[in-house]
């Protein structure tokens, strides 16, 4: 089968892989009916991550597809089902999936980052499918559905884990694909104002359209203009999706005294240094981490069957698999106006 | 100074009355700017409460205005001070205050129902001023401010209440105006549905307008139409916003197992016939009460600023003070498309 | 194999029945180590369960054991595993155990009422298992283990629901398995003082040893009692571990304004006459509901290794299977200071 | 009067200075019955707090007192009332106050650290008295009384902000006065075990007795020993009692995948160098703070009427106020075994 492969920093491929089969009784194989770039491949595009030299594999995690074949001990899914999956596998019975936490699953798995096979992919193998996937209303596009499995569950994970109440203010850092997720999520929480911080025009114009207020940091005193949207105190929530240390400096300088800095931005530096004396003077609370995906997905998928949020407006380009290298290419360098990118098997 | 007077059922008389004077040096004198009649108002209309004949008071209990004098103990408000007051006082000190109940305040009272002053009039003395109102914003207009006080902060407490989580099922019984703010409130929690549920055609006319979906109960099986829009489940939070047997069985049957009704129509019957068996059985919570008002009127007034919520939409008439009777019996009757009543003193 | 069968009213024999086997593919077997006999159970020894004349079943659902056999799509589970069971099966994937509600779970059943097989007997077939058990730790016996697997985990689900926090005062009414048991959770939510209501000088004493203020409701005026040790105001939550009507009424009686009422008394009655007057204008909240035991086996587990609680001290008898009719009728009658009755097949 | 001035590193010295009198509507003058040397007043002893040199001034902030005198806008308090006071004090009525964060209230100020008079004299002046203290019961004495005010607050804020669950395994680095209050207080919260971290003998018997787990960090591998006790995970929650680098860095080596470090150690450094990576792989959360005091001692208070806690077990020495200078070095240098020093003006 055809999928993309990692072969180093830029280097994005797509070539003739083997079918994946079965290979534990709660395995399923999914027939990929679509895939997306995610702002997290792009670590791999930059050569953020560390890798051997020569160490290639299949990328991509998020995805939709139609289930082909299950394990023997599968319970909840059969060949047809129409599925959404989690971007990390969870069991569903260790201490963290009992705690609700299957991010930090004991045998939990990411896909498409050398570990576990990748979705940008014509098939795909899925394990521990009944703990991690939902099946997709009829009523939901692939489009439509896509994103819980990945993006909007995160966007959503850090507007929950800001403890947005109705009538607060929070200013969110990127308007990439997971802000402006945080963006929307942060609305079904009842905030009043939702700031956006980004500089890419088209990113900020996405997040006009969604509802909030689009602020450039390249050309504006961006904390200033928080403050003066706050009566001079700061945000009350800020959730971070970039992931770098200047984001999350500038977070520092949103957030109000008690408040939440939510971090949703990947972290792969050792140490950031945290502005402890005010951090404890001003009772602020931060919190960060990978999505609990599992726990998200049902609970959302209502959201986009109602129009409360429409995901889709976010997608630039729907492109053939084949067309991989040019999808990450645009998207990394803010390209061709690419705010997300679809890949079709 | 001419003021609303209860008379007896469905008599409701513009009379003049002494202008109230401070009595305590925590009151204030506040000119009132604009008024409502509520529908607990039309409690006393229609003859429900039990009241000694030949008992006459002022009435009314919404309203904003300025503040033309104060005691000697009050602190944050003087001459001059445009504010929308709570329903119902409280002293902010008290064991049920601490615990942020004041609407069960040691010291609390209401306006307008025979012990404290009503606020159809042309000035009322508010008692406890520091701890039961706030300050208006210079950007909102009497109409847009005066819901915090009462209605708005109810439907809102419903909602509340009800434990709403993003991506809820929710059905409001009643489509009043708390039945309209309730379902607004809904929305702030990130209700994926709302199913608005009367008979009054220009009441369901504002549930739609709101966003909500209208359901008829008078063309309609509605609780067979709740379920067919919840899986067959039933709502996850049932908020009833009418106050009578009748809306609370319904109530009961829009339910699902391990949902919410949460209470904010008013009772003075003594005993509904409680489903134990079933409420036992499905893990049912059942909530009830008078709004906390003084809790939410500043978490709620950014959310009218940010244009989150239009309060104004409800309202069908302003009339002036010497009018009343004729807003009340419109109101009562539901004649007139009358939806809402401001007056103008 | 010998199990103990309902024969009628007041009606339990321990008879001869052929051993369970394997009929799902997620079914074990379990030998059972431990029984109990629960203050449930005597809902069908005095009659008080509808049941066809003639209908006869295996009885009980407390219960450990040793796993013997077990279905091809078990995953967790294996022969020779020591499992404390939950008294009511669930699947962990269904709408409900999704929101963490395993008690309303579609595919769930209870154990010993005439649907699925009782745990009073040799062996029993446990459906659903991976998702309805916890393995036992090896410093563990069955008596410390046995009780999270129902009335533990009920008192506790009762204290939870009643929203305790530290400081309050807390009122439980019953002294029976279930009512100790509430007490001490009630204690693990940092409860000031427990007062604890019952008429029964054993169970009473038992009261006292958990730490409890015990009040013999047939000797004292208990409202007066539980008022006068709470300021005039009444218990800031009340959790009602009985099950009748009178004893509901009660907890109206005990209870503050804003306060909540918590059940866990089962009922089978069809209307309880709720003062929906006094509910709505004291802000109170009605909690009820069968225990999501699944929920609580894993975190309780350690409270019973560390010696946070002492569970055994309930245990007045344990009795070889074949006594358990006479252990019914001293149970059922609080005859020979009977508080809690093990059988060991 | 007499009172405890600052005069430069380890130098305190009782001096006389003017008793201080009503400055404002809302101040009482407060006669000091009880009052204690804080650790965060062992900041000035040892230097760590930068002053200008010469600067001189009242310390002290823990107290119990008569109130002598009451401004003219005070309504609840009057002369001859035993009161507790908060170590900040706070309006009641910004938006702080408003939003339960009285420790970062916009007209709050600290006791005896140069800008408000210390507690450590004979008299007082208590600003906002009427937001900022509560009435002592009578049967409280002022020794079980006083540290509701600051310690045992802050250490059951430490709690509370770690989110303990009943069934937890919690960390306390610190056997400190404000260490053994959270140990006490996570127990209040339920925790299966608490894990206490120190290295001073005296302090760690106190944590015994408070029925935590001592760990003297000078014999042990702290953090093998955490990990043993929690199957190799870490803490759930982790408290941070200390205030330094190395008991922050501690704090991380302890904490569980998914866990809260809550600190209430006193931090005046400008940078933690935070594992920001793992901070975020492992989705963990930092809480940090100023005890909002104000909330908790109406709470607290019955715990101690009760004896659910006994708070005067860590009390080692009660001096006249003209022995504070002994008082202080034995406390600073963990000599004479002072574990708490109480002062009596």
């Amino acid at each position: 089968m055809r999928a993309v492969m990692y072969k180093g920093k830029e280097a994005m491929v797509v070539e003739d892989v083997p079918k994946p089969t079965i290979q534990d009784p709660l395995d399923a194989i999914v027939r990929v009916t679509t895939t997306a770039i995610c702002g997290s491949d792009l670590h791999l595009w930059h050569g953020r991550v560390p890798l051997p030299p020569g160490f290639s594999f299949t990328v991509g995690h998020e995805f939709v597809g139609v289930v082909e074949e299950v394990g023997d001990k599968v319970i909840d899914f059969k060949p047809g089902d129409r599925i959404v999956v989690a971007f990390n596998t969870s069991c569903g019975r260790c201490f963290y999936c009992k705690r609700r936490m299957p991010s930090q699953c004991e045998r939990g798995q990411i896909f498409g980052f050398g570990q576990l096979n990748g979705t940008q992919a014509e098939h795909v193998r899925v394990p521990l499918v009944d703990t991690s996937c939902e099946r997709i209303p009829d009523d939901l596009t692939d489009e439509q559905a896509i994103f819980v499995g990945d993006i909007f569950s995160t966007g959503f994970f850090g507007a929950e884990n800001g403890e947005i109440k109705p009538g607060d203010s929070v200013a969110v850092v990127g308007c990439g694909p997971v802000g402006i997720f945080a963006q929307m999520s942060a609305r079904l929480f009842g905030a009043a104002q939702v700031i956006a911080l980004d500089m890419v025009p088209e990113r900020l114009e996405l997040a006009e359209q969604a509802g909030s207020i689009p602020v450039d940091v390249s050309k504006t005193n961006a904390q200033a203009e928080v403050r003066r949207r706050t009566a001079g105190r700061g945000a009350d929530v800020v959730i971070e999706a970039v992931g770098n240390f200047k984001a999350l400096e500038s977070a520092f300088s949103y957030v109000r005294k008690g408040g939440v800095i939510s971090v949703v931005g990947v972290y792969v530096e050792p140490e950031f240094p945290l502005p402890i004396g005010r951090f404890w003077g001003q009772n602020l609370t931060l919190k960060a981490g990978v999505c609990n995906t599992k726990n998200y997905m049902a609970q959302l998928i209502p959201l986009i069957q109602q129009r409360k949020v429409d995901l889709t407006k976010i997608v630039s380009h729907t492109l053939p698999l084949e067309q991989a290298p040019q999808g990450y290419r645009h998207f990394a360098e803010h390209t061709n106006r690419t705010t997300k990118v679809l890949l079709k098997p």
